[in-house]
């Protein structure tokens, strides 16, 4: 649904495809260099920064919707999405709250009165952590902006989309002590403090210095590398790598960081 | 819709109050006396096992409708109920594994070919932990049986709900380190190992017989009592209670029991 003539088929025809009511939403958390931010993206018909968003088909299952939008909606593709849950409360996308006007306006597209795009949805949140640097977030026909921001510093969203934000963050930080994270967004080779750190940035928290560190270690999840980092004759910190079996072992079936 | 006529209603014309193709499946897990058990209906039309679940009214949240539909289609109320995931793979209830001869036997229900209700749904799965001994599940209309299933020794599935229960599963277990539990299900006063005890049969884990209870005592999520159980001279342990404050508070904000 890149284009204008895709988006108007949708709206006219497309969506007997589309599953009736239910959209999926995507938090998308970007991670650079110790800093947390947030994908957001300005709707020209709402104009207000939301999460990107869409409807999913009858012949896709939610974990591809979510790839899917993320990949027409933002321009990112091969996200490692996951479900944080559902929203539902009527009332948080009221028909009213779409702007027909402006919307037929925009795009030529008037809904019928009698199809299920009138009513209101229930959307399934997914989140997604990526290196930003290597994202390269592009707005679709839809968006005039399409941006990161600091998760410290967001504007007020459309929809209920400060909730999605609040609740992907709960479960994202909740996920950092069952899941394994940190592959493509440290490098392959790291210190412990490094690894510290980018996990005190995703928690939000500070960590005891010796141990959590010591935690990943006797999980088997980091390895010792027979390399150290030149700084100095003697504080030279030493190279550890994530340990790929237990890594991929650990993201299938869970661990306890505790 | 306890009774015949409710369902033939609304198969006939209540569904227009529901949101199309959306279902909440509900998974309770019955705890007492060091057991975990899991309460399964038993599907007059499907005739298979399965989580008691329904669809979902437009005038409703997601949490009140997973209230509703335990209290319908098995007489339980007033549960704390969880979202744990929501469910989507193309194929997981298609019309063709319902059996229209049966319905139409059973309830004198036709389903018209145009109506939402001979489509897919997707379903919000929801979690729940009671106090077997208070809980008196009772069977719906369309159930030929309501009853509780040792967690080790469950009958296979209809639907995908045997995946349902072992993502229910997973979150419960993952949430025993975010949210307090226990209120409702150990006795108001209990001493350090049955508490231990209680999370070892939730965790299906064991847990270090220190570590674990100094940590419920330093988040102040339990205190000591000035008693113990008189078991003899030398060994009586003492007591210990939940701290109300400490525990709700906990409740909605979580916690991090590590």
């Amino acid at each position: 649904m890149e284009t204008l003539k895709e988006i108007q088929d949708f709206f006219h025809n497309g969506y007997v495809d589309y599953r009736p009511n239910l959209t999926v939403d995507c938090a998308i958390f970007g991670y650079h260099g110790g800093e947390l931010q947030l994908l957001l993206v300005k709707n020209k018909v709402f104009t207000k920064w939301c999460l990107p968003g869409g409807y999913v088909r009858k012949d896709e299952n939610l974990d591809r919707a979510a790839a899917r939008i993320t990949a027409e909606r933002a321009g990112l593709e091969n996200l490692f999405l996951k479900q944080f849950k559902t929203f539902g409360e009527p009332g948080r996308n009221s028909p009213r709250s779409v702007d027909g006007d402006k919307l037929l306006e925009l795009t030529g597209i008037r809904i019928s009165e009698e199809s299920w795009l009138t009513g209101e949805t229930a959307s399934v949140g997914f989140y997604s952590i990526t290196d930003m640097v290597n994202a390269n977030p592009k707005a679709d026909f839809l968006s005039s902006e399409c941006r990161w921001f600091s998760i410290d510093q967001l504007p007020p969203l459309g929809f209920d989309h400060d909730e999605m934000v609040r609740e992907a963050l709960f479960t994202m930080r909740m996920h950092l002590y069952h899941f394994p994270i940190g592959k493509n967004l440290l490098p392959a080779k790291f210190t412990l403090k490094e690894i510290r750190q980018f996990y005190e940035v995703m928690s939000g928290k500070q960590l005891n210095a010796s141990n959590f560190p010591n935690k990943l270690i006797s999980l088997g999840l980091i390895v010792k590398l027979d390399e150290k980092r030149n700084i100095g004759a003697h504080r030279s910190p030493t190279y550890y790598k994530f340990d790929d079996e237990v890594y991929e072992g650990a993201l299938s079936e869970g661990l306890v960081l505790v």
